[in-house]
């Protein structure tokens, strides 16, 4: 096999490009956010202050929510319990994928079921990833309160089947690395993510 | 809202990172590189040796194939023609996911019909997202002779159903940019798709 010397001064031994030779290349480790919360709780606000705070620090990451998920991978899903942890797996798999080509895959949606949550985290350990669940903890009444797209008022008139807080519940995480209160600003919780994953190694610290 | 600079001299002045930032900020665009072919016609060397060079010209690349996909995202999908066609259009969602955060996405499937195939190129091209489909055109009879994991032996044998080319047609190719015919090593088939690749902006000519 020949060998070939870049640039870069990186050296090619075998044809493959394993995971420690992409990493390499990147200057980091790839990585899964996954941020849970109720709909309206702020996971979005999080994610997307996330991914600039760490394209600003040179590490690629990229937002997988409801609004990309459900216009296409998941297109197809409802939103009855199975079909919920069917978004969920897919969602958790991308990520897994995303991850271990390097980037930061901030993982934005209610996974509202601890099972799906907890088979997430698995996948991700199992391949030698790191996790971090972020739940975004803002209160139901406040939730609500805020109500941007109208989704709990439609619910509590019995227009909306399936809505998480109002006819479905919410499991809250026993295990999460980061809980974000309403008293945590949006940019004082993108910190702590950072945090965690520089003390992952995704990050230098 | 506040400007930050850093030391890359990228001035963010909006909070979400928006493809032309992320594009400028990796030095190239996404994309994805489609190859097609009947079982063992040679797609994963292609596909692996691609996704090396890439990372060579600092490109990164990630391979999505049979392997990775049947094992995790599509693990719950047979092989029927629903299950297939199904199969195809994930790969082709996650495909547009990696390239619109700017990796290029080697996708190596069968995908033995011409409508999903098109639904992926469609899929890219209503996102502004370069497609590149490759097809590894190995007559039947030499993937037959190579056969590395007997596959097309069970098929003759009755013990494997919907295997294209031989319970299952594939239907060729009309107007993919990449013919790679057993004449064509699989070095010089990645130097076709960078050259592809570079023609559509994703690398510098």
């Amino acid at each position: 096999m020949t060998r070939r010397r870049q640039s870069e001064g990186v050296v090619w031994e075998q044809e493959a490009l394993t995971r420690d030779r992409r990493q390499e290349l990147l200057g980091h480790r790839g990585a899964t956010v996954w941020l849970t919360g109720l709909p309206a709780s702020g996971k979005s606000t999080v994610a997307a202050k996330l991914v600039v705070a760490l394209a600003e620090r040179g590490v690629n990451a990229y937002r997988l929510d409801g609004d990309n998920l459900r216009h296409g991978l998941c297109g197809d899903l409802g939103f009855d319990h199975a079909s919920r942890e069917e978004n969920v797996r897919r969602a958790a798999e991308t990520g897994r994928l995303m991850a271990d080509a390097g980037l930061v895959a901030v993982v934005s949606l209610v996974s509202p079921y601890a099972a799906g949550r907890g088979a997430a985290r698995c996948l991700h350990e199992d391949a030698g990833l790191p996790f971090v669940e972020v739940w975004v903890s803002t209160p139901l009444e406040e939730c609500e309160r805020r109500d941007p797209k109208g989704l709990y008022a439609r619910a509590r008139r019995g227009e909306v089947a399936h809505m998480t807080g109002v006819g479905d519940p919410y499991e809250a995480p026993e295990s999460a690395e980061i809980e974000v209160g309403t008293d945590t600003p949006a940019d004082a919780a993108v910190e702590l993510v950072l945090t965690a994953l520089a003390e992952r190694g995704v990050l230098e610290r």
